[in-house]
């Protein structure tokens, strides 16, 4: 949740007045996201989010985001449309940030995952998979294993104070993953970050994803292996098979999946897992004090490490 | 900013499912009052705002201020409307507290306050008095008069923190208030609270107003002088009179002043910069440290309280 930037009312006239959408009626910050500034703009032509892009997304990287949008909403994908205004571009300038439109995506994403929803979020992912895979532009995985070290040699000094074994454990696990880690899967434009309040829904079916500022080229598997941590363990962190089955079976049925990747998804589920679990702990250890974001408990993804850690093999999955 | 309560996918739906507003496509918290969570829902029949009632807002209110926000609309006043239920209640209970559903108000505060805001906001500032003076039920201002010694003794030990001559600043003018406040002055509902952020606009003209939160029965003229403060002061507190001056026209123009309206207005404006200053020193001093939203400045209302101080007559104002 965040709005950072302020935005005056001529600034806004201004930036609109660039786009064909007719004038602004509405402008509200939305609780949403909290990398950026967004705004939920309502115009004599329908509902828009106006996104204010802060420090944490790299500049450089916003061509490449916004392009994959645009690219999977021609590919007939369901997600945030870029908006292009008058001079062509979709990427502008606003209260000194970069700033963009894009169409809004009705939907609500789940509070409580159903088992209809790993399906249907299975079934959209191999879609926006395959749809993606001619993007021309290519951005690496920033937090792949490459990314990794540098952020346990950051936590490593103080994770004790989060748990005990928490050092050992990170860093047993970047070992074990740096010398196993899968090359040569199937790879293409991944989203990297299909956690629930990226999906939406209108009732039983999925209505887009959102949030694409993760997105990155990796391996397909890795994807489903986010989704897998994200999407199939229970509050108490005991893992669903039914829904992680549902997941895969409806993504095989849009996406056929080799024997290789059906094989690496215990490895890749472990990375996905250290990947989050890193993260978390590297907020957890350097947010500031009394601040009003609470960061997401690291914890939570060291549990779901352990159940991966003990995993044999994809039956555990529920897929052979 | 602020969306204290996340509402489940079910609770929501359940809560919805009894008005006749179609299905909820959309719910997002929105980053508008400190007071209450705040949600723009979409459905098949337009914007909604779904606003949860959090501690600061006492419940026995509730009716008063919905029952002013439905009064006005059916006046011909815009702002939001509270909608019904089947059972006929717009004050209803969700997530554990009290909720309502009120119309989307289109439009959009001013950040810079222009002199044509100010014309609309006397026009419409007296439409509401108008409006809102057969409204049935009565709500005493809690932070009236009354109030203030309360605040006084709350925050006057404490005061010097913010600036050294702040306790006897406040004290001696609660003294001057309460020996000359004035009687029997025309009387109704107010808003009380009269910011731009509560005043809505679409291109020059006025939209409507939100937030009756702070709603109440007392003096028309003191809500003319909690607007002199909020809207005529600009930003190095130099007063603007030509700004006063167009809002006191258009606002008689609607609803005639008497001459002792008129003569009390500097006294209510002293009243009201005291209101705000106390408000204000009060949440400076007791929010937590560290807290994600910062408290407003009490000096700027210290600065306007000084002001008034050294008025002589309302033709400081721009009027006579």
């Amino acid at each position: 949740m965040a709005v950072y930037t302020e935005v005056s009312d001529d600034d806004l006239q201004r930036f609109v007045a660039e786009y064909d959408i007719g004038q602004v009626t509405s402008c509200k910050g939305i609780a949403e996201g909290v990398e950026n500034s967004n705004y939920l703009l309502h115009t004599g032509r329908g509902a828009f989010i106006l996104t204010l892009y802060e420090k944490r997304v790299k500049a450089e990287d916003l061509p490449f985001f916004l392009g994959f949008m645009e690219h999977l909403a021609r590919g007939g994908f369901a997600c945030p449309t870029p908006l292009r205004a008058r001079d062509g571009q979709a990427l502008r300038q606003l209260c000194g940030r970069p700033a963009a439109i894009v169409t809004f995506l009705e939907g609500m994403w789940p509070r409580q995952i159903q088992p209809f929803h790993c399906r249907q979020l299975g079934e959209q992912m191999a879609r926006m998979h395959l749809i993606g895979a001619d993007f021309a532009i290519r951005r690496a995985n920033a937090l792949g294993p490459q990314g990794w070290r540098p952020l346990v040699e950051a936590c490593a000094p103080r994770a004790h104070e989060v748990r005990a074994d928490l050092a050992a454990l990170i860093e047993d696990e970047l070992a074990f993953l740096e010398a196993r880690w899968p090359q040569g899967l199937p790879a293409g434009v991944i989203h990297a970050d299909l956690f629930p309040d990226n999906v939406f829904f209108l009732g039983e079916r999925c209505s887009g994803f959102i949030d694409f500022y993760f997105a990155c080229n990796d391996l397909f598997a890795y994807d489903l292996a986010i989704c897998l941590n994200a999407w199939c363990f229970e509050r108490q962190s005991e893992f669903n098979a039914t829904k992680a089955r549902l997941m895969l079976q409806a993504y095989r049925a849009v996406r056929p999946v080799g024997r290789a990747e059906i094989e690496a998804l215990p490895i890749l589920a472990r990375g996905s897992a250290l990947r989050f679990l890193l993260t978390r702990l590297y907020d957890w250890i350097n947010h500031p004090a009394g601040a009003f974001v609470k960061p997401k408990d690291p914890l939570e993804y060291a549990a779901k490490l352990r159940f991966h850690q003990a995993v044999t093999g994809p039956g555990a999955y529920g897929i052979d």
